[in-house]
């Protein structure tokens, strides 16, 4: 069978593309090398292959249930979930000092992506845990990083997200879950909470539900938001565990995907006191929130490329051993059919996959290494620099993979034909697991109004201009050469379609049209995104030019499939870019205008 | 909650748009008027609703399955078909002189649409009836017509069609199960078929499986396959059921979707006898066969059209309905929220499926009429030109409306945002169930292959004249109009991108480099696919433009939504052309050239 995640792509992109070697080298990283970093992507292949991939479909068909008391998982989760623990994964991008491994990001997201490949349903669990200490780490105080984040960081408690109500999904401004402080500096907490991936479980001994509620006579909108730790279990000071908190389990949402993962609508204080402190500040939640959200979110894109790499590994296999056809030009019905590889629409199918795939990954991984700078390097300007990067390319790596890389699902299934559609393979599964990539952690709609509105002309142009800096490197480096020579100049050609429609939004904003301009924020995100996921392809074909001529046999094929999966976006998708700029400049009002009683 | 297929659209398309009041002048249908048909689609809607849709989802969540001696469906799934024969649904288009209604095609289609949006599961069995037994009535002898086509549209018989074996999808070419002739002119079939839809169940006496197998000693290749009726319990001579043929369930196929309708693997003829009678002469049974797959396939786009209807409706209604969010020049948080269809992106979501939906829909009731003149219109140069323009347009009829209503339901899914991810909600099992269309009745890079290679460049083009001419008429009836002008250029331009990448592919194909020119038929089939829905959305907005001056208050809400939709395609969706225009005239062999061993 193919490998589901070849390591060889993941080394490719950490040390050949992005750095990674530069990054072992700030301080923060001083204690781990490359064989660090290569060993523990190694065995977190080998723990994702024998104790995640193998159970992905048994959680996909035996969703947990809850029978009004407790919720049942598969048996094979927990031993999975306690290998990974055991394996140190769990704290690996975490400090030292509260006894996490300080791997970089980059190592991290890799890391990540490859668990995710192979069961997204029971690497859940374990994703929400390490953004939840994450936030904890970032803005608990002492006592909560102590009674809170160890705990999960050990593994004993796991966490989760509480943001979404049943009446106000996106539209966090209208949450109504309370906070009521209490004599004791704490808070009682009531309101209804949905969508809560992890809510309920047994897998670890208490459950840190982090939420977002307003204190009374809070401010309204997003200005009155808190944050608080609301265990379901209260913790003692001495950290042992107190009792049962207040939070009921209404009932589990039943998804399309994603089924391994319980998704929970839950009460807070219905009936029963609930008890949460508060972390920071009064009324700056969701700053607090949205610091850990932008990670989220390219944790989404990066989940989807993942999904999509499974997806594409299997079709790849699929097509290259399934015998079905014959040439066109071949009229002998008595000779022997050739794989389903060898037809040239497969083969667009798979270098589609390939280029989505592959392309979406790459994004994420930079991301991930902007997320290294900005946290680790010494520099400020680069720490700077870095964070504004990092912030304009965040909703283009949470919305680019998940649309793009679902699209990859689509095709994996088209490319096993009616097999594809069953439920005895894996690509349908992965296709509706991917669904929900383009939902959460903010809709791709809401990403293109954040990368418009506020990631662009919300500050003037400035992040735009050092990624077009960065891009120019890129195309300086092409330009010339006899291939790569026509990509540099077609990534021109997009680059200067963004800066006109860029100019035409901002001056219709400018002018007072700024529902005009934000009416059609998806076609920008869209010719934005195509365009960043061609300069990562430059710049992997650059590379994959560069060794070629010394490269190993097998190392050899790798970079020519790098090199015609670029080839394959630059003839076919990157084009699609002018469509979406011609858009932009005629600042077409349809959306706007339509009277949507008539639809 | 709003409807979910409203009869409206359908009295626009039959009634206004493609002309139902001449097709019902023909001779063949002189008994019929338009109130014959508006009730049966009355009827059909009414039934529809209450029968097949309430039970869509317990279909899909309680599929079929096998105790291993006998197959299962659940309790509601008979009775909605006992109302349906009951109506006289299934022989609406069969002749009177069987015991049909002797309808237009246009009726049935519409009426099978609305079925469909209901629930395909349960309208699958029906729908391999009336192909089935639309075989026989073509092709079958008197005999085999008293014995399995009467009884077949008295709904005491069921039909299937068994074209691919496991190791032969799409490849029919490779099929090996085998007939031998028997002393009694019958033939004793073995071998083994695959995704068999309908091929075991309980709803009827019978099932007559029509089956394409070679006769000993045939051909190789295409040109060997005979077809065979092969009923589950042979009949007697006198009509009386006789005993068990030698066809044996191996298992049922467990789809992502179509969950309703069983799927199957048959086993025929292994260890005991299976006996089949031979369907006209020996090595014709494909070119029979493709006689019906034509209509399957248009089938196929109407059912995608059907489906992506049912999850737009909803869509719309939930939009209209679920208050979320602010316009963003609103600041005020206290202020109440407005429903999300209010929100441009959810528009542009809404604006995209009604232009699939409807577009595709008008496609297929296009064809219907075609079909209704090929089969019915005296006049000899009509029933040629009919002909010609359906074989053209078939494989687009089948490969747009899967593609891109596949992707109105994904929309769908993202109007509703968590919810539409969860199996409470109807359009996560819609977006499944549509996933098969672009699969079965031939790939859609099968379609792309057979527009191309057949129906244009094989016919030399002549096909491709008659539907420019037919194109012209409505440019012209729009040139000059204020608002419709814009998309008569627009169409008019996208009809010369066909015209200049047909004369690359052409000349190319003619150079000696077929396999180069059909390397890329994917992209044509895209390019010609968004050109005819084009112009299809261009004659349902001159008629909506037409009649909106005199019309009712609730039908200048319907027009003007048909012109909004008409808007979104030509300024969202017709551009796109353009790229696939430049890449075709690219003649780009990425395709031909890539190695696929270093993907």
């Amino acid at each position: 069978m193919t490998d589901f995640f070849p390591l060889r792509e993941l080394t490719f992109q950490l040390h050949e593309v992005h750095g990674l070697g530069e990054v072992l080298k700030l301080p923060r990283y001083a204690m781990h090398d490359r064989d660090t970093c290569d060993a523990i992507l190694d065995a977190a292949h080998m723990l994702a292959l024998e104790e995640f991939l193998p159970h992905a479909a048994i959680s996909d068909a035996q969703e947990p249930h809850f029978d009004g008391t407790k919720v049942h998982l598969p048996k094979e989760v927990k031993p999975a979930i306690d290998a990974f623990l055991a394996g140190g994964f769990l704290k690996a991008a975490f400090d030292e000092e509260v006894g996490g491994l300080q791997l970089p990001q980059m190592v991290y997201s890799s890391m990540a992506a490859l668990f995710t490949a192979a069961n997204i349903g029971t690497m859940g669990y374990l994703f929400l845990t390490v953004a939840a200490a994450n936030l904890l780490r970032a803005h608990g105080n002492e006592a909560q990083q102590k009674k809170y984040l160890l705990p999960m960081l050990e593994g004993r408690f796991f966490g989760t997200m509480c943001l979404s109500e049943p009446q106000a999904g996106s539209s966090l401004a209208d949450i109504k879950t309370k906070a009521v402080p209490r004599a004791d500096g704490r808070f009682d907490i009531t309101g209804n909470k949905m969508w809560i991936s992890g809510g309920e479980h047994d897998l670890s001994e208490n459950i840190v539900q982090l939420v977002l509620a307003k204190i009374e006579g809070a401010p309204a909108g997003v200005k009155g938001i808190s944050l608080f730790i609301v265990p379901k279990r209260t913790v003692n000071d001495d950290g042992s565990l107190g009792g049962k908190n207040g939070i009921r389990l209404i009932g589990l949402n039943h998804k399309m995907g994603y089924r391994g993962t319980t998704n929970t609508a839950l009460a807070f204080g219905d009936g029963e006191a609930c008890i949460g402190e508060l972390i920071g500040e009064p009324h700056k939640g969701l700053s607090y929130m949205f610091h850990m959200m932008n990670e989220a979110r390219i944790a989404v894109g990066a989940g989807a490329a993942a999904l999509a790499m499974a997806g594409y590994r299997y079709a790849l296999g699929y097509t290259q051993q399934r015998p079905q056809g014959r040439a066109l030009s071949n009229k002998d019905p008595s000779s022997p059919p050739v794989n389903i590889s060898e037809h040239p629409d497969v083969r667009r199918m798979l270098l589609a996959q390939k280029s989505y795939v592959e392309g979406a990954l790459s994004l994420c991984l930079y991301c991930a290494r902007l997320v290294d700078e900005e946290i680790s390097n010494p520099d400020a300007s680069v720490k700077t620099e870095s964070h504004a990067l990092l912030d304009l390319l965040t909703p283009i790596a949470k919305a680019w993979p998940s649309e793009w890389c679902l699209e990859a699902n689509k095709l994996a299934i088209q490319c096993l034909g009616g097999y594809g559609y069953t439920r005895d393979y894996p690509v349908e599964r992965l296709y509706r697991d991917n669904r929900l990539n383009p939902i959460h952690e903010g809709t791709n709609g809401i990403q293109g109004l954040d990368l418009l509105g506020r990631k662009v002309l919300g500050d003037g142009g400035k992040a735009l201009k050092l990624l077009f800096v960065r891009m120019d490197a890129t195309i300086a480096a092409a330009q010339g050469d006899a291939v790569l020579g026509e990509y540099a100049t077609a990534l021109k050609t997009a680059m200067g379609r963004i800066q006109t429609a860029t100019l035409k939004l901002g001056g219709t904003a400018a002018q007072g049209q700024m529902d005009l301009a934000m009416a059609n924020s998806s076609a920008y995100l869209e010719l934005f995104g195509h365009t960043v996921i061609a300069w990562q392809w430059l710049t992997q074909a650059l590379i994959a030019q560069a060794a070629l001529p010394t490269a190993s046999h097998s190392d050899q094929g790798f970079y020519k499939g790098k090199l015609s999966a670029c080839r394959y976006f630059y003839r076919y998708e990157l084009p699609k870019t002018a469509t979406h700029a011609d858009l932009l400049l005629q600042m077409d009002d349809t959306l706007l205008t339509v009277d949507v009683a008539s639809l």
